[in-house]
């Protein structure tokens, strides 16, 4: 199994053009915070929109509205009723990202469950935290898109693989992934990324200073910033897994734990490094 | 076409006379953040306030009061409701700017049309986002101001000209400019400053890293700020439009994406450089 | 008439005795942030927390409550209600101020009229904003207190005292402070401290890079401060007055304008220096 | 009795093991914020987060969930309901703080009886603010737990040992701890940490710099971060009172008052400091 590289990071952010605006960065859905977990798609939001998304709206409880619209005014903030028609919604979008504090409500699964029904073949899905949990306990399939990344930690990937975490090796991993058709970032010491039918790449960054509440939250924001704007693929993937742990290893030379919302805040200088080598 | 230079900025932002107080930087009206775009308005009021505007009063959805208390208390919010009685309330304002998170409902039309007919020869007027899509839409007329600004993206422009996005040619748009007697900041790479009957200018800062939602939003706030306490002329719309992308310019150094509530934040600094000249 | 000097601030801004405790430095009371002036407010209520207030509590709107409490939660937000009973209240405060986006409407005057009849004479009382145009307005006299504080700028002044803003001499002004009984800070370019019977103070700091809303909520919210914890003398009057202005002539240092929330986060900074000579 | 030193604190914040996740340091209970004191669990809610707590769940008034969510998504807000099955939510958590804001309401009353009778002896329980008020005034005994750790100043002490305050010698205290079997944290100049049956430890850090509302909540919060992380003894309370101070006598270096959340801030940094020895 590969480390994930400075290199590669290197390879995947890149200068922007001159003559791009914000239509070249992605149009980024994210579907989250209801229930008592509001901040968790706050968190993610955030996260989105630091990392350079073009366009970012979140679908969220209507009772998260205004949190979002001051923590983060740079996004579009949408309160979820009943009279929603989310597959018109979902069309506008180039990545959708579900499951930061999505919890397991029946709402919840009638938004992931019309998410895996209208998602089309040339858009971007993202499934984390509740709707992993959603999808095992509903047995639902992945859908065909451009590009599918599962977040799960150990625990999520047994309820999901049903491999049990003692046996998931690279192996098993690496077949159920083949199998699932999507790309996996298991989150767990020395987190792993899987691509169906490819190579795992391994992190060797990061560590027990990011053991804090929102720190999956907002990985998965910075997935969905990333594959907005950088090619839909497994490097795209393990650059965002990448810079959100070695952003973690900075701030931890000064702090013995590192909040999710300053990691986020340190996306644009991090990302500017790594641009311009 | 003249590029807009620095020496330009610094003829527009001079030193405060020592006895001045706040009448004398300008009462602003912002109208805008309804429907989802609550953030918009928050974006361009903050900017407005950071410019150095003297008293910035915001109109806005009710939902969205407390957003913009929080996010900056230095604006007077005022909520939308159906007995407001707009005519009467513009009488007080110096530079009115609409369109920032306006939406195209309803209650947006009878706003936008409450101004057009409403504002007098002596107040200034500065129409942005969707308030330019509704004027093309209702086919609506400029009112005389002392100073009428537009600050459509190329696809607005088209809208609000007719000239369809590839043959928007300097003169193309300057002949158009003419006929609707109104500045025109045409925001694209290389971001045009119109006047009626006069020299366009050409922006030759700003970049890529700008590509992200809110930054016009910003922008109209800066040009109500500086409308408010500069001569009312184009060279105050050039330099309002010179200083947000300069901002940028610098914060690229850097980051690798700026955000629109960054460059807000060195209003201060910046303009301070540029008026001790 | 006497320049406010550092020396003067020095004298009043002494080192805390070591055993002291939050009871030692004031229970201080804000009113005001009604109608449409909820933010006025929140930064007199910031200034006063930043000034070292022991105890800061203020009465506000219902609807403005959760945005002091997001803004400054260190202060205790209470939430008007008809059945305030306000005369108990205010027996608990050492300093009550009464003002900032107090607004004019009959609430607001009833809640004037109510602190005039309670306050007692060991109590010290701040009025501000729309409260003097209210006193001026209703004919109310000013009650037996500690202190009183008056901070009105030029018209306001000639609502309170009939003197004319073109007669607003030195002499006439001390003429009418001394049958008010009333300190009073005229604010205006080289603002002027008044006391009963004494010697006027000038301010020869500050300028016009505060010409912006919220400035002189943020004055009123320091003045109860220092007068929460410092002597209650024109002295401390003062010394609040000058740590403002003499913050932002430091701010404008580098920055075309200052806004008031970013003078109120200097405060423990300068007032450290000013207590260690 | 025994200075708390830097060498005992460095014992404590020890480096965390690499292989760890946010399951090991704690999932942590807060509950308080209730009628007028919605700051006070703010302020304590970021304190347990930025000191390192695993998982933050903050139970209060439910108009001020959305006050946390915006101060600090990290954590997980629940709305106070009539229908809360608080018994077996508290089975979630191995440190439950009740206290800051928490009032002497009959809900308040409920709230800490429910705790009190619920919480198991394999949990750690620490009681703050009003809860002690309550404690007394109801004659409620203390559960048996792994530790329970009281925070009272000194006319709370008098409320629930009985022992006035002239009379509240380290003897006369030590006798009361054995007696309740609790960790004791004494709030006064020089602080005093006591444990049952134990040699009590003084604080000699701190200053008059912190006497401002809303010190003793952030100290709670702290002290349930850590209790959450570390070994849950008299040296663990004891370091999340030095640091609190520590870190107050460090910013009144440059500052005459020390806001409760400016020491939060630090908190990250001053814990990398001494784990680092």
């Amino acid at each position: 199994m590969d480390i994930i590289s400075e290199n590669l990071i290197k390879t995947v952010i890149t200068p922007r053009p001159l003559t791009t605006h914000k239509g070249n960065y992605g149009r980024i859905l994210l579907i989250g915070g209801f229930d008592n977990y509001h901040g968790a798609i706050i968190m993610a939001s955030k996260a989105t929109v630091f990392s350079g998304a073009g366009l970012v709206t979140t679908l969220t409880d209507q009772a998260n509205v205004s949190n979002l619209n001051i923590a983060i005014p740079e996004v579009m903030a949408l309160g979820y009723t009943k009279t929603l028609a989310l597959p018109s919604l979902i069309k506008n979008y180039d990545v959708i990202l579900i499951g930061p504090g999505l919890g397991l409500s029946k709402i919840a699964t009638n938004l992931l469950r019309t998410v895996l029904n209208s998602i089309q073949v040339n858009q971007t899905l993202i499934i984390d935290g509740s709707a992993l949990t959603l999808m095992a306990q509903n047995c639902y399939s992945l859908p065909k898109t451009a590009l599918t990344v599962l977040t799960p930690h150990t625990m999520e990937w047994q309820r999901i693989s049903n491999i049990l975490i003692k046996n998931q090796t690279v192996n098993e991993n690496q077949r159920m992934v083949n199998i699932l058709n999507a790309h996996v970032v298991l989150k767990k010491y020395h987190t792993e990324v899987y691509q169906p039918h490819g190579t795992p790449l391994r992190l060797n960054v990061g560590g027990p200073y990011q053991a804090t509440g929102g720190m999956g939250d907002t990985l998965a924001g910075i997935i969905a910033g990333f594959l907005g704007q950088f090619p839909k693929n497994q490097q795209t993937v393990a650059a965002a897994t990448f810079i959100h742990s070695k952003i973690a290893d900075e701030l931890a030379k000064t702090q013995y734990v590192v909040l999710p919302t300053q990691i986020t805040a340190k996306l644009p200088e991090f990302m500017h490094y790594y641009s311009n080598f």
